[in-house]
């Protein structure tokens, strides 16, 4: 099979590629031990139990909450199942749709959020917001809606769009 | 203990950390997937890889590459171990430091890097920089170490320099 030769990064895009792979890595670190140090909870826990306390009436299906957060089924499945022993969420079938299942905070896990999150806000500010200007925040977040968007379109509408390889 | 009131995070900010932390999960599990189903090796083997061949003499202190990938050194040593198991790299005591250990990249290792290469790059490339522009590659790595070099100050000169807590 003939291989493509390969479109090797320039020195600026290795140079954003390494510090976002770095900076990623620190902060998802930093802001796992704060939580776990703080508030005896991983990072994921706290994710799962804001996007509960968004939702309408409090509970959401277990396969759109997975859609919202992008976590696996199965990576969801095992949060949700340690987070119901420690009482903070609790499922039920859904009335309407029997292959569904709900998911919905309680009071213990809604509490247990506001206790967390202060130090977990002071902690994202200190890791990121301090360091930015407003336009960075608006650049930060328009360049990482523009990568989402790009891996949440199908892999073959992907191959289509794509340029022509090889050549050079 | 009186608590301060908590300085939430603004619209902007919000959107801009929820696209981060989605962008980065997505981009960590997809270059992850990529490398494990194409070269055998998760991600962090990859860039382990590519630190020890940038290394004069293609071989560097543990605690040294620990620091400049960031990884822990219990993080570290256990990859490092699995990889000598596959050939990838040796590890030596180091002449000049009783206490330090050397890692070097054998041949294989090149080899399995530079094989899994050009897949990587056509990854990162389809995942992040197909869908930047030059400007936002610029302010993607500016952003990036910006967050870096605050994280890597220690938190005594963090606490110093924070501005005073409360009031409003």
């Amino acid at each position: 099979m003939a291989t493509p030769k390969p479109k090797w990064l320039t020195a600026s895009e290795q140079q954003a590629w390494r510090a976002f792979l770095v900076a990623s890595q620190l902060v998802d670190e930093r802001l796992d031990r704060q939580l776990q140090r703080d508030a005896g909870m991983p990072h994921a826990y706290y994710a799962i139990l804001v996007g509960l306390s968004e939702a309408p009436h409090r509970s959401v299906r277990m396969s759109e909450l997975a859609r919202r957060l992008r976590y696996s089924q199965s990576r969801l499945t095992h949060a949700i199942s340690s987070m119901e022993r420690n009482g903070w969420v609790e499922r039920r079938d859904c009335d309407t749709d029997r292959r569904g299942q709900l998911v919905g905070i309680t009071a213990a896990g809604a509490s247990a959020l506001a206790d967390a999150a202060p130090g977990h806000v002071a902690e994202v500010r200190a890791a990121v917001f301090d360091r930015l200007n407003a336009e960075q925040v608006g650049q930060l977040a328009e360049i990482c809606a523009q990568i989402i968007t790009g891996m949440d379109e199908p892999e073959t509408a992907r191959r289509r769009r794509a340029p022509p390889r090889g050549g050079g």
